[in-house]
């Protein structure tokens, strides 16, 4: 797999884009910090009367279903809407799709808005295929790999390219596969990793010419640096400390030395 | 004095157990840090269009009152409800429940859905159990022990677990009474501490069979991170990040022998 | 400039005031971290329901824009004229006022109810004063100092000081300016940190008798913990830990022989 995920990373950084994200309450923090650390700019903003006329002045749009309610499903639907037409690239985080009625009906309007990545779990992204929904077990071992073939499905009937994250991650447009072997075991017991890192996924967009690539490229960037933050960590605690001093040294040279693609 | 908090910590993480947390937006990241470095698996999810139908597929839930809207209180109250039919227990967190009108009300019709637990300082415990509210200044000193008997009459009237938390915790279920001196005066220096405590008391509810002795158990389990964090902590920054390292670290044996109850 | 940065401190501290905030989801825990290491007491209340109920309880009330919606609106607009009413002083902080009609429109609402403190970057102050908004880039360089005349004008109009925070900040009251040299670089790569130091020049307003020179202390106290705290951090995660203990132990007199004002 050859991906230049420096260069793509180099890019990113340089343009220092503007990304917008609606994320849920436990992660909008978290996602900001990683968006400044990266060298982006974030900016949340969710209500009804603004986010479709904020959409269009970002370079991305990412959205994340986390601690979903009506209005806020208005926004998003309005800011994807408005992105989309826009010509503006926007990520989906189907969080906990599997869990409710609720969500899977988010989801499908979502979908339906078409995104240009959708990045979850294994189970979220096997429930969003309409695959068995395999409950929370589903992702330990092996789930990512058994939800290779449904993601894959889910690409090609959405057009979105799909990445299924894990110990290793996989990221598919419904013809190309890549794998991602970077992370930390560490990393599932901060929370809102997972949502943040589909923030820096729209940071990626926002300044990429492939979205597969740059999916690839952020991935790569983000689990190297939870490897670098692992090494000086005695807990979960001080790891999220030190993963955030990671995304904001970890250079291109690094990067392209660190990823472990396939 | 004698619950073997050490088995009851050891059981929580073997089950590791999924907690349905509707807690304040101060609170949220931090409540699902706690969680995490303790060993459960924390679920967000407040609206009322699925508040209720989740609630029965975690082990516990935990209502926290903080950043209190009308929206909020339905999902709240469709939860406990969702909750109570389930057999499954929950916590309630009456945050300044003194201050309003429109929060006193809210928690009167909380605890008329029957917590397993109610866990405040004291001059939550003291407005709730209808004696005088003394304001802020109540919490300092002699508080909690000003509060023990409106909290075991509380526990009567209610059916609840009541816990007064202060610099030593006061658990009682009406007939019994436990105290926990574990702690650090830095922990009231650190926003979300007690609310993210109430989360933690819902995971070992969960995994638990003795509300009384499980509620104690996860006070001086708090507690005692809190004492080896603040030894190497510069302030409450460092403090904060330590403790999440400290909650991940402590085992079974280390917690039985540093559990100061009586 | 001779302000007594130092005794406005210790008379904060000695108030240890509550500071009714109502801030965006970003920014709440930090804020709530920032008010406490700082010897404050914060209280997020937000709800139309209790909030203009509540404000008059506090010491001062603090507003942020960030992540507004039409209900959060209704509790902003109650809580500053019931703060009004009472007499208590109350800050505004015009998050991103420049970026959607929904904004600006909530903005001017906001400043007719006469607020005692504006604080904001060069871009937010230069739209609420009326001129060009000159978009992100503003904020770089020179930006302060090019919207040294709007803001004194702003100031005129509206009864408040303004504070336009920036590598250097400057306060006006339309007739005093006073420029504070405090900060670090690292300070704009962590997010909510301007929304937090809204919150603390609330509680300097809360013990002080003088809202320029409480609010110049208090960017003075804050760009000073942040340079203490930057000279020992290995990047934006490690600064934000480590400028919430800086907070904690700076003291008055460090304060003094600190601060860089001009």
């Amino acid at each position: 797999m050859t991906i230049e995920t420096g260069a793509r990373l180099a890019r990113m950084r340089a343009a220092a884009p503007l990304v917008h994200c609606i994320t849920n309450y436990v992660a909008m923090n978290v996602a900001a910090n990683v968006l400044l650390a990266a060298g982006a700019s974030p900016a949340m903003i969710h209500a009804p009367e603004e986010a479709a006329a904020f959409a269009p002045l970002a370079g991305a749009l990412t959205i994340n279903i986390g601690t979903l309610s009506t209005p806020w499903l208005a926004g998003m639907t309005g800011a994807a809407a408005a992105a989309g037409a826009a010509g503006r690239p926007w990520a989906l985080d189907p969080v906990a799709v599997f869990a409710t009625a609720f969500r899977r009906d988010a989801a499908a309007r979502l979908v339906a808005l078409r995104p240009t990545v959708i990045r979850g779990n294994a189970s979220e992204i096997l429930a969003l295929a309409g695959a068995e929904a395999a409950g929370r077990g589903a992702d330990a071992g092996d789930a990512v790999e058994a939800a290779a073939e449904p993601a894959a499905a889910l690409a090609r009937r959405t057009g979105a390219v799909v990445a299924v994250t894990g110990p290793v991650d996989l990221v598919t447009d419904g013809a190309r596969v890549a794998r991602v072997a970077n992370g930390a075991p560490v990393m599932p017991q901060v929370t809102a990793l997972g949502c943040a890192l589909t923030g820096l996924v729209g940071a990626f967009l926002a300044a990429g010419d492939d979205p597969f690539a740059d999916t690839v490229a952020a991935l790569a960037y983000y689990g190297l640096a939870g490897e670098r933050a692992a090494g000086g960590a005695a807990g979960p605690g001080s790891f999220a400390v030190g993963f955030i001093d990671a995304l904001a040294a970890l250079d291109p040279a690094a990067l392209d030395a660190g990823a472990r693609l396939s």
